[in-house]
């Protein structure tokens, strides 16, 4: 299949890496000549160009763009998009999303891969990132159900697993799972940094280890995504927010109070309920 | 040299493993017959006996025991130990049994390896546990020069860094990098289940990726350790968990107030900051 795929960071450049390997002839569009040079040394698509009429070519488009640029896509690239072409993206919240490229485009479906590392920009695909990915699509009543069937197809294709979501129970979910950790994670890295005691910062900074570099991990991301999840989903993460305090106080109460009994209790719980996130 | 180990789980194991492969005689107790025979099966020590008149025959005694065993001893232990034994612990706070152990015996210092993984138990030890870890020393004015000598050169034989701090500096230190994260992963933990919500929590625990697995990681580990850290080092965690609450109301009030250029800023500054935690 003739697939474009528009950006070519972390996330299209791997998609164009693993989509090539399938056989799949790829039209990469780059944000400039910079970038177009980088993704043809790197071979992320077949085709590099940063000229939008590439897209004319495929039968299925992919925006890889962040997402501020899918909210507010630019003229050009939607007047390139053929009327007859199926378009996803793969932003990590979906309302705002879908609800603009619906109108655009009569063959959108939503999607977003659970996929990622720290890394960012042209030099970051790998043709691994997906295997065994999570990749939740979400479609809705206006869209096209051969659009669906051949996105679908094209995702398990790629060795991931498809869940089907609504929007709104999507960007509830990734508000908790995937959202709240980063401004957690954030917020540690501030904590641990000691800036009025630095002999207590030496010392921090020398004894970080596996605990303190996973935890504070999705902190350490690219923050342009950190600040496009709390613009686009805001209440969803405000509330996130408010929970993971209101659990927070608890455990703190309990240390305060040394309700010992009830703080191992509550340790082991979650010790248990976490099982059922991983697998 | 004769070594002997209190306590075979998984610091405890891991040593066995490792002083082992570095031609040590390794004398390891264990706490019941069910334990010792798995600790002889798994090889954990060259000899392993729930009879602590073992300790006889060691040169250095490592105490990998639980912190509430290191604070309240038992009599029959502490009797066991030859007075011109090295003893040192491994315990992840150090205030406490460091003041206990230095009264009970001349040749004490504590320290601390800065290793670990969510598992426990004497199935759980492997002798790669501790390549490239940090390894804490906290010797006091008290301490033998001699057995500082003889612990430091055994740790550094092991692949491990050592570092020296006062037991003061290590429990504040570790309340931040280690024992915080802790109970932030406990709290996320119990934010994502949100057993209110059964259609929500059945897309969270399907949608959960590598950044939900990693940031909780740690509050999916020994129910028993976060406990112990509680209670033997209150106020440091306390004062961890407030300085954390104060850094997550600042982001949640620039979410709340969209103010996004600040926002921008503290994102981008802990992705800074975290590298020189992370070596």
């Amino acid at each position: 299949m003739n697939i474009g795929i528009v950006g070519l960071g972390l996330i299209g450049g791997s998609l164009g890496l693993k989509l090539q390997s399938l056989n799949h002839t790829i039209y990469g569009i780059a944000n400039n000549e910079f970038n177009e040079k980088k993704a043809k040394e790197k071979r992320l698509a077949n085709f590099v160009s940063c000229d939008l009429s590439l897209l004319k070519e495929c039968k299925l488009i992919i925006l890889a763009l962040p997402i501020k640029d899918l909210i507010r896509p630019s003229q050009e690239l939607v007047a390139s998009i053929p009327k007859d072409t199926i378009i996803t993206d793969v932003g990590s919240v979906k309302e705002p999303i879908v609800k603009t490229w619906e109108n655009l485009h009569p063959l959108f479906i939503g999607s977003h891969p659970m996929a990622g590392t720290e890394k960012k920009g042209v030099e970051s695909g790998f043709e691994g990132l997906f295997k065994n990915a999570k990749w939740i699509i979400t479609p809705t009543q206006n869209s096209n159900l051969d659009a669906i069937k051949t996105l679908s197809r094209l995702i398990k294709s790629m060795d991931c697993e498809i869940f089907h979501a609504s929007v709104k129970e999507h960007d509830e979910a990734v508000s908790l799972i995937s959202h709240l950790p980063i401004f957690l994670a954030s917020a540690l890295i501030e904590t641990v940094h000691t800036k009025n005691n630095q002999s207590l910062l030496d010392l921090t900074q020398k004894l970080a280890a596996t605990g303190f570099a996973d935890t504070s991990r999705v902190g350490g991301g690219n923050a342009q995504l950190g600040l496009d999840l709390a613009i686009n989903n805001q209440i969803n993460v405000l509330n996130a927010i408010d929970n993971f305090k209101n659990k927070l106080n608890t455990l703190e109460s309990l240390i305060k109070r040394k309700n010992w009994a009830l703080l191992s209790k509550k340790l082991s719980e979650a010790k248990v309920i976490r099982e059922n996130f991983i697998n």
